[in-house]
């Protein structure tokens, strides 16, 4: 069981823009996490398109927040970008290819328990995960 | 985000075990839900090792519970069959790989909702997955 690249890059970009508090560029911010750029943006393409961070194109265009720290739900964050139709594979579309679908206790168990992963998740803010912008930014300049 | 197969794979054969109330082969396990023979046996291995089941050896051989479906946690045999130490890059002994160790509130955020899908997880004891046996093995058996 593991976080999925896709959720974690795009809570290191919202982070970096919590602490920055101002436009960066995909390549910034690939370059200071040392992580691929590809994934990157097509994380911060999706992060657009969800309505979490703003693009401006050119020369001195990038990403900046559409919406304060103090706003942003984590668990909102990891329900848009986690695929958990696919956490077992009875969820979603493929039930039927299960012997005991139906008659199995399983999939109202685990659904309930995401649900509480996810709430644990919403009593967090993306400006708790910044708690020190400063020492924050340090670390990703250096 | 996916629960492992090893996870699957482990309730699948104490609920096989659970509905059946007796012993029953890999072989069997295998065949009733139709998936893979070799994966299934290292996981039953493990069952066996945990205290989850107890093994008996020959022609007449095969596993069973050791304890009581009503005394098994859900919540206790995914605590042993999944990862949870892999569950981000940050977790276990890769922290320092991440340029923010140290200074991120993701860690302590995502440790905590793993304890909430545990700990909701352990509301449910084994007997809960299989609420009406007969049915359950009518589907094992087609």
């Amino acid at each position: 069981m593991q976080l999925s690249l896709h959720s974690d890059y795009a809570l290191r970009i919202l982070m970096a823009l919590a602490a920055k508090g101002e436009r960066l560029s995909v390549d910034d911010v690939a370059r200071q996490y040392g992580i691929s750029r590809n994934h990157l943006a097509k994380v911060a393409q999706e992060l657009q398109s969800q309505g979490f961070v703003s693009t401006t194109r050119g020369r001195r265009g990038g990403m900046e927040l559409a919406q304060k720290p103090e706003d942003i739900r984590v668990g909102d964050v990891v329900r848009r970008f986690e695929n958990l139709d696919g956490f077992v594979s009875c969820f979603g579309d493929n039930a039927s290819g299960c012997a005991v679908n139906g008659v199995c206790g399983l999939k109202p168990a685990l659904s309930g328990a995401l649900e509480a992963f996810l709430d644990h998740l919403d009593g967090y803010r993306l400006s708790d995960l910044v708690p020190n912008r400063k020492r924050f930014l340090a670390r990703l300049v250096a």
